[in-house]
């Protein structure tokens, strides 16, 4: 069954027990989209209203982009779910004999690469949410401005909290280059969308506090 | 229906419409119940193993309570839901009279501190899970210990994204004693839980890259 269609309540029970998915991944998931639905709402909540028509153009694409974003983050917690099994596999593999060793390997290493893989996409949508809400915040109503503060927190953990699961991936990885490329696709994003997502919160706290 | 009860993606979908309810109070509820749930998977992990079994009593009682904060912060969801009904409700009285004025004005202030009830309680049961965290990073399996980090990403998101819910509504009410005693109630939670998240998380990623 798809972990994104269990109940709220289902997925907390899940989460919290023993059982091998959703983790940590499929959690940064769904807080990413729920962090990116937090800037729909706020475009929803803009677009019609006289005084943002300005802006009603623009908040109509960031709604678009949004929307794909929040269906890409939900189902990476399936897809996250997905990848570790190989995984879990490969670590029960035999080691009787230096063949079965040398084939454990070689699984281990391309389970592991798989399972690197939605962390990393979770890490570029968590970014490409947060520029969203850069753009939102001087776009949007005033009314709906604590919103886009509560979206960027929650984008924040999605981000940081992929990047963990990046991070425990790479460390059991022995191809070098391959860590070297994540690792500088990755980390630009999350020190980048880390700033970000702080300067829009302190422009929130500024604007609700003024 | 109660929200805690929709799906994920159901969940995720109506939050990112322009329906009254949810908005960043209820995701911040739902945040917080991920984060804590995390902290239990990670005592789930821990509990049973040789290698921690010194803690294993102490871990046990981080799960226990753990678990009450999940189901109470599964619960505010739906409560921040409903006490947000009374607020629109009273915004939207007639003001034509001296007389429907002043009860317009009465009824907001109860409603107001009525809808700020809830995301004061997401606070306090955020910085709860958050010590909580703080317990379990040096008594938990180091297998789970990206976990650990995770969880305390999504309660930080949680305890800030509620403290912006609590300043929308005070921004709003007029009894300054009432202000203050929520203000000197919520702010060193929060300031002191972000504090405490940070540093759980970088103890997290010192383990994890050393």
């Amino acid at each position: 069954m798809s972990l994104a269609e269990k109940t709220c309540t289902g997925f907390v029970e899940v989460l919290a027990s023993k059982a091998a998915v959703p983790g940590g991944g499929g959690a940064a998931a769904l807080v990413g989209a729920i962090g990116t639905a937090l800037g729909s709402m706020v475009c929803n909540l803009t677009i019609g209203k006289k005084k943002y028509a300005e802006y009603e153009p623009h908040v109509k694409d960031i709604l678009k982009r949004a929307g794909v974003l929040e269906k890409e983050l939900l189902k990476m917690i399936d897809d996250d779910a997905e990848n570790f099994l190989p995984l879990s596999k490969a670590y029960g593999m035999s080691t009787a004999t230096e063949e079965d060793k040398k084939i454990k390997e070689e699984t281990l290493e391309k389970a592991l690469k798989q399972a690197c893989s939605v962390p990393v996409a979770i890490v570029k949508a968590s970014y490409e949410a947060i520029k969203l809400h850069e753009d939102l915040v001087d776009k949007c109503s005033k009314l709906a401005i604590s919103d886009v503060g509560v979206g960027v927190q929650c984008l924040r953990a999605a981000i940081i909290g992929a990047h963990l699961n990046v991070i425990i991936n790479i460390n059991s990885i022995k191809d070098t280059a391959y860590i070297e490329k994540v690792k500088s696709e990755v980390e630009p994003l999350v020190e980048n969308g880390t700033k970000i997502a702080d300067e829009v919160y302190d422009k929130v706290v500024k604007i609700l506090t003024k």
